[in-house]
């Protein structure tokens, strides 16, 4: 595996690359890489010849309040695992090679999308999310980039840039990885002590309920927000700031679910924001198999 | 020349001459050709091995009062224009080709460069002009792009969108050009009839003598607008909007000019909206040639 740390560098030997028409996958992550980041660069492995990913913390979608200087980093061990699950190049660019003038007033901006359910927590992030991986779209011209259905919303929002502006690159969503106890996998997981991260299983388990209460019957949000709630109150260590369903493809907020929709939450444990999601099906509507999950390797 | 309506048959045909090597230089355009586009297109011809211009009125670009239904029309025209220029792919699709559901909530969004000048006074132009650029820049992966001096401040939103969203291409500015009597190529030219033509010309000979004060040692804005007011005095049937002077990288308005600066307005011809610049370069800061502009062909 090689490493770059200028978009120079890794442009040029990807362009060598695209000449002798090999097919590149593209792996973008915030690095502290997890089973969930190695499943994404294993299928990425399997469908490409070339396989790419970048480790880059964006300083562009996080808050004045939220996590950027604690975010977990270890440049190390992520390339560690990142030659093991087959990763061909990784980049790993510095603020200052993304940045160069330490921002940019340029921002792609994304109507409702970006403003429902994560974004109403965290104005500016999708936006945020969206510059960037533009940004690195450009830098990394790949035929297929993968991303993880733990952060639904992204994915949405991602689908939702590549159509509108004819990024030439297919988006691969990927299946959330998942813990046996059924905690999500997630480069935050690092901030839960021990008993805080007992205490965040129940988060899953509350989701995994409400799934089975709308393939059961019910049918309102309403409804699936008081099974989660019910849920939790065993759990008064686990706080949930918000839990709703949503449209898959345009992240509107449902009151109704028909066919598929996506059940989509975040809760706090200690000062450690978890967010999770599950695929809920109802009979009303199209039936259309519920997603598949993975267990962690 | 082959014409294309769809981005797919375009990229498929443009993937197989990068596939050789073959380099592209792309003019994107809004039709209604005229000597300014034609002298982009023979400055692509020579620089690239293809040369790819595009005709599309972008809707999103207008206000809801300006002249979107009414901009000047003629593909055959424009057609025959641009084959003689050189012009190997045209690009000509419709509104539906572009926005397959009417219009997109994503938008490019600019900051400061996109709120002066023009901006204040076309609200979301440069948003557009910059949103649909990019989608252009993804379904016409070129290795330069053309565009004129005439537009000065949108030719510098390109140059920003390029640096700070790292698109792979060259942005190559080219010299306006001008009618015998100093006025600039445009498509809206055509809305003047001949009194209202005669009247537009004072514009430029006003912009030019703002230059010449600048050269002999007026250094204030306030001085250079009194110089194309008093120019101005004479034709009551030319009423300018505004005139200012700006950064020519990042168009924010200097009230004193050291070096190179761009002295930009928009006026009204009748109900026709004209906009001109000239490159103004003063003695007090570093000394750079001026603009070079072209006499119409």
């Amino acid at each position: 595996m090689e490493t770059h740390i200028t978009k120079r560098a890794l442009a040029a030997h990807l362009a060598g690359e695209r000449r002798q028409g090999r097919t590149v996958g593209f792996v973008p992550t915030m690095g502290a890489l997890h089973e969930g980041h190695v499943s994404l660069m294993r299928r990425a492995r399997a469908e490409n010849d070339v396989v790419v990913a970048s480790i880059f913390v964006n300083p562009l979608q996080f808050g004045p309040t939220e996590d950027f200087t604690r975010y977990p980093r270890d440049l190390e061990g992520d390339a560690h695992r990142a030659a093991e699950a087959g990763v061909d190049l990784l980049f790993s660019p510095g603020v200052e090679e993304m940045y160069p003038a330490g921002t940019i007033a340029t921002r792609v901006e994304l109507g409702p999308i970006g403003e429902t359910g994560e974004g109403r927590w965290r104005p500016g992030f999708f936006s945020g999310v969206a510059t960037v991986c533009l940004k690195l779209f450009h830098v990394v011209p790949a035929d297929r980039v993968y991303f993880g259905q733990k952060d639904a919303q992204q994915l949405a929002v991602i689908r939702r840039i590549v159509a509108d502006l004819d990024i030439p690159v297919d988006v691969v969503g990927c299946p959330t990885v998942r813990e046996p106890d059924g905690l999500a996998l997630s480069s935050r997981n690092a901030y839960l002590d021990p008993q805080a991260r007992r205490t965040a299983s129940a988060f899953p388990r509350a989701l995994f309920a409400a799934r089975d209460a709308v393939a059961a019957g019910e049918g309102s949000a309403a409804g699936v927000r008081w099974v989660v709630e019910a849920h939790l109150e065993r759990e008064p260590a686990l706080r949930l700031q918000y839990v709703d369903v949503f449209d898959p493809v345009s992240f509107a907020p449902r009151e109704r679910i028909e066919g598929r929709a996506i059940l989509a939450g975040a809760a706090f444990v200690g000062g450690t924001r978890l967010i999770d999601n599950v695929e809920v099906a109802s009979q009303i509507g199209s039936h259309v198999p519920e997603q598949k999950e993975m267990a962690a390797g």
